[in-house]
């Protein structure tokens, strides 16, 4: 059979994995909701608002119908924002009734849905009916979309429980400057890329503060602990959090200085208050939003998250950040593997 | 008992855990085998050959004579080069027979002895005498001695099979900006620090290249499951090289400029020879003996380091840096958690 892969969400890292799928010989459907990005996809091969400086292939086609980017479908890629995943999904799971295929699923998207908690493939499990579907896989990992675009390596994990799905998909990805690993784990490495905001959030604020490469690698490892703690509690495998997706993941989200979390972060460290901070960054700062949630499931959960309890007390202003540090610092002398 | 600890090795990170146990109110004993050495910091306080713009407290006493520096001494820091080792500790075993002293040995070295490839807790283990000892200790983590000048908070581990002997330790180094895990796996901490310049090498190598934050974040991750997989076969556990003394000091090792290895590796990225990179360092590159006893390792033991093997090859002149990177992204497909 013919690999047709609709890919629903044309945002940077949406458009480039769209774009390497194509590259790959495979026949790609973009869809977005706005109608001035399909026709610039189509017309121009540019998604201007995303990727700056790069021109797609030709063959890549975008379009605003979700009907016709699901006809003949094999395989959906959801990669839409955390939050819009249910809404995307509900539409996708009456279009498959209608049309009676069964594509697998496989997601790109980092959060967790507020107020529920769920992982993205447990919202795409609980939304589509099994009968309009196969597997459920996530991608995730340390990928910059503009590293993609000048072809710079770049490493990725493809999680399923079904270990056949994970090779499909890593078979339908992998290229010479995109390569992808297979991972049963698909708890750890969603909680990875969910949580990893957190991390960019407080290494920022240490370079805010003025503070150096010690402390940020401290930071990035006990926070990749903490996440790690808190994964294993909710059933995904420790070393998930050492692989591409959790500590890869970190690296790249929490020394870059492109990342808005690192941004923001590196205002609340120079002192700057969060409301200010909010509105100086004018867009979503995840990593308030995920320290909240990992706050939260730390409450419910007991697991010790020191350093997400440190953070969110800074945000609720309840903490300096410098007194945060030092209430780190000083807390009583711990085991690194109890 | 009075604390009393004879630091053998006077370079940035000996002097530095001098000073940090002097500033803990311990009783301390810097030796090294340079009489203007010993002077300088005797009479003016600095080291300045290792430590720039950083004034020792007054109270910190440096000298030549390592029998002076061990008598009394209930516990002994070995923080002088890997190869040097095993002469220190011989000498430092005679002198223990003479005072009749049993002290606590901890030490701060990262490698492997050449040719035998041993650990240095096991070369401290077999050149002194368990009648002359108590237990064997490893400090390591991400630490650059500049950043503890500064009190950037800085966090390390303590290994050790004696758990006693890891808690002690910790209480004796750990203060408000330089906080202490215990560990009660050797190996891994020891592989990790031994093998970390192989991946800042190729990190170097990289950046040299052009290449940018996903490919870096991917060599880090996948360097460090490689090192992991080698450290597993001695017997280390997977996970202390997602801790402080392995990926922590990857990232602080793998993204400074300030790293020798690093830095050699860049030129090599570039095109440059490597006799010329040899000698335009003028000194020794550790990550370029690292690599054969990694590779080594790994023919023997039979375990798969492809990016050890890639790096080798190029050190040997076999392969290309863009020939090396392309060979490891067209692999076959591997699974992440096989």
């Amino acid at each position: 059979m013919k690999t047709k892969i609709a890919v629903l969400g044309a945002g940077s890292w949406g458009s480039m994995l769209a774009a390497i799928l194509d590259a790959n010989g495979h026949e790609v459907q973009l869809w977005t909701r706005s109608a001035e990005q399909a026709n610039e996809l189509n017309q121009h091969h540019t998604n201007s608002h995303y990727i700056h400086d790069y021109t797609f292939s030709a063959s890549l086609q975008a379009t605003t119908d979700l009907e016709a980017a699901l006809t003949d479908a094999t395989d959906i890629l959801f990669i839409v924002p955390a939050q819009a995943t249910r809404s995307v999904a509900q539409d996708v799971n009456q279009i498959l009734a209608k049309l009676g295929t069964k594509p697998a699923l496989i997601h790109g998207s980092k959060g967790l849905e507020t107020k529920t908690y769920l992982r993205i493939s447990q919202v795409l499990a609980e939304t589509i009916d099994p009968n309009h579907r196969t597997s459920i896989a996530v991608l995730s990992g340390p990928s910059h979309a503009e590293g993609v675009t000048q072809h710079d390596p770049t490493l990725v994990t493809v999680a399923s429980d079904d270990f056949d799905a994970a090779k499909h998909f890593q078979k339908l990805f992998m290229n010479e400057y995109f390569r992808v690993y297979t991972n049963s784990d698909v708890i750890g490495v969603e909680f990875g890329g969910a949580l990893k905001n957190i991390i960019a959030l407080a290494s920022g604020a240490l370079a805010g503060l003025g503070y150096g490469d010690n402390s940020r690698a401290a930071l990035m490892t006990r926070g990749v602990a903490e996440i790690s703690r808190l994964g294993v509690s909710f059933g995904a495998n420790p070393l998930t959090f050492a692989g591409l997706s959790g500590m890869g993941d970190v690296i790249v989200t929490a020394t870059s200085t492109n990342s808005r979390n690192y941004r923001a972060g590196y205002q609340l460290g120079q002192g700057v208050p969060l409301d200010e901070v909010v509105s100086n960054m004018g867009m979503v700062i995840e990593g308030i939003a995920t320290s909240q949630a990992a706050y939260d499931l730390a409450q419910t959960t007991g697991i010790s998250m020191p350093i997400t309890e440190a953070i969110h007390a800074v945000l609720e202003q309840k903490e300096t950040v410098p007194d945060a540090i030092h209430a780190l610092m000083t807390r009583e002398g711990q085991t690194e593997n109890g």
